[in-house]
């Protein structure tokens, strides 16, 4: 890959589902793990803000900005639950990756799949230190978008062998379960959220309301269990009911994000929680025994979109799934745009 | 301009300097005001949040985003004034239009180019509304990228028809007195910034050091002049000398913002400034006699990106200057993005 002064490198949709069938889905869901866990141990070096939002009555437009003094990239995302309604994705996004030295953009990407596959990658990511060594069975309540890359990613990265599904549309449990044919997980299709957690060592939530529902009640979640919490991110959506809060021990990746968009928005403001990357780092013991309740409250914070945005910017230097954007203006003399302008107006006369 | 579900309209450099050159330069110029003009007179409307700014030692690299409830936009923007020296732009940008409805993206352009077109055209907005109305000399101070635009902009919508240039590199004010040949004005080019000021009705400083440099001191400064204070435009950059200020009527475009990028940093927080809309509005008077000094403390906010955004939208609509790109996923069925991604291997194993 060669960048000009003036173009930047562009990865389509297509070019993404591409680059993410070459490297293989398990392995790109692994190698995006492997950035991500990279970035979490380099944590206290990232330039972090809770991310900037934009809310109106039926969604919210994020961006999401980070830096490690190096690379700056930024997401910009939407959540707008009502959109499946009408055709359209809950969830799109794109994001960028510049140079922080001159300022300039180095990859401007599609995200909506490189965010599921994040997304995914971060839950295996928490899964992996927080649940038990012995864990092989996993509920995952919620069959939507998000459902199939969370399954992959912890069968590959968390040696996961049964995934057991729930969604109180069947048709979405169905489509879950046909996706996941052929990948040497055990499907197992629940007609009710207990059914799908009986057995299970994790319990993963991913539904996409926008309100404060409870997917889990507190007498269905057993000792030793460990949680991902996945779709309650955003003000007022939640998806445990606070008892399961109050039992469990909680990690977060951003407290000061997390405590505006995550399930902790239940709880009081000083509630303790622990800081995934301090457990990643071995700063803090993450699971003490087998019979605590883990809970990882992911909402997705800007790190996870960088560490994302690093793996795609490397995977492009041996693949060519990226189209050349001439989208910055890059004059002879650099202060001297206008004359640039000027000479665009003799080329248009002369052709 | 027909947008799918999946493709965004994309405007690169030369596309939107071909937007400029069919609409003509000084056309684009007062055609961007008049948007300005009307986005400021909705001004309380507008979600306004100062820029997300990320800081290195070499420059910043920010974030603008504002939305009007119906439509959202941002801007990515970088400040390198150290660039130049690299043979690079001090300040890249590109921007996004999106529908607050859905979050979808209905425009992704440059914003170089477009950047300085709003900035020069809003400097103008603030002219028309602050300068005396028998204005006909301008000096402009610093003929680097922005110099021309803004004697463009003053030329058209305020019937500016003397611009008498200085930089401290007479490389400069050579490229900007050729560069505005044939535009009408008339340009005088001055060895220094005392005789570019003689006599001028209008002062436009736009320099590019990042540091608190005084272009202009007290005593250069007469009565009845309109100062357009443009380069102070972050934290420890500053153009004018603190006594000027304190004679000064001081407008701004949001003061939460501009009290720390801006020239009034140099002044206490509370300090009495006047914010510029409330003068198109007539709320409140902006020149109250021709004796008194106005000063324009411009830093650029983001809703006069957004205005510009909206102007290329629109332009859009009779215009081919455009190319679509695949940026949003968009399966079938919206919760089955999995199954997308499952497809194109597909795809890809039959070609």
């Amino acid at each position: 890959m060669t960048t000009d002064l003036n173009t930047v490198p562009f990865v389509s949709v297509e070019n993404m589902m591409r680059l993410t069938h070459e490297t293989g889905i398990e392995e790109a869901l692994a190698e995006i793990a492997g950035y991500i866990e990279d970035d979490f141990r380099r944590w206290p070096l990232f330039d972090k803000t809770p991310r900037v939002a934009s809310h109106s009555e039926v969604g919210v437009i994020e961006l999401m900005p980070t830096s490690d003094g190096t690379e700056y990239g930024f997401k910009y995302v939407n959540g707008h639950p009502k959109n499946t309604k009408e055709g359209l994705q809950t969830v799109t996004a794109f994001g960028l990756l510049a140079d922080v030295d001159t300022g300039y953009p180095v990859l401007l990407t599609e995200m909506t799949v490189l965010t599921a596959l994040r997304t995914a990658a971060t839950s295996a990511v928490a899964t992996k230190y927080l649940a038990r060594r012995d864990a092989k069975v996993m509920a995952m309540i919620g069959n939507g978008s998000q459902s199939e890359f969370q399954a992959l990613a912890l069968h590959k990265i968390c040696g996961i062998e049964e995934v057991r599904l729930f969604d109180t549309d069947p048709n979405a449990t169905r489509k879950c379960a046909e996706n996941l044919k052929g990948t040497g997980l055990r499907v197992v299709s629940c007609a009710t959220g207990q059914e799908a957690i009986e057995g299970a060592d994790i319990i993963t939530t991913c539904t996409a309301d926008k309100q404060n529902a409870t997917i889990l009640t507190d007498n269905m979640v057993g000792a030793g269990v460990h949680i991902n919490a996945i779709g309650g991110d955003c003000p007022g959506k939640t998806e445990l009911h606070r008892d399961i809060l109050m039992r469990s021990d909680i990690f977060v990746e951003y407290p000061e994000q997390t405590r505006i968009e995550g399930e902790i928005q239940q709880l009081a403001q000083d509630h303790p929680v622990t800081e995934l990357w301090q457990v990643i780092t071995g700063e803090i013991t993450g699971r003490r025994d087998d019979r605590q309740i883990t809970l990882f409250d992911g909402v997705g914070f800007a790190i996870e979109d960088f560490s994302a945005l690093r793996w795609v910017r490397d995977k492009l230097r041996t693949s060519n799934r990226f189209d050349m954007l001439d989208m910055i203006a890059d004059p002879d003399d650099p202060r001297d745009l206008f004359g640039m302008l000027l000479r665009e107006k003799q080329r248009m006369a002369a052709a």
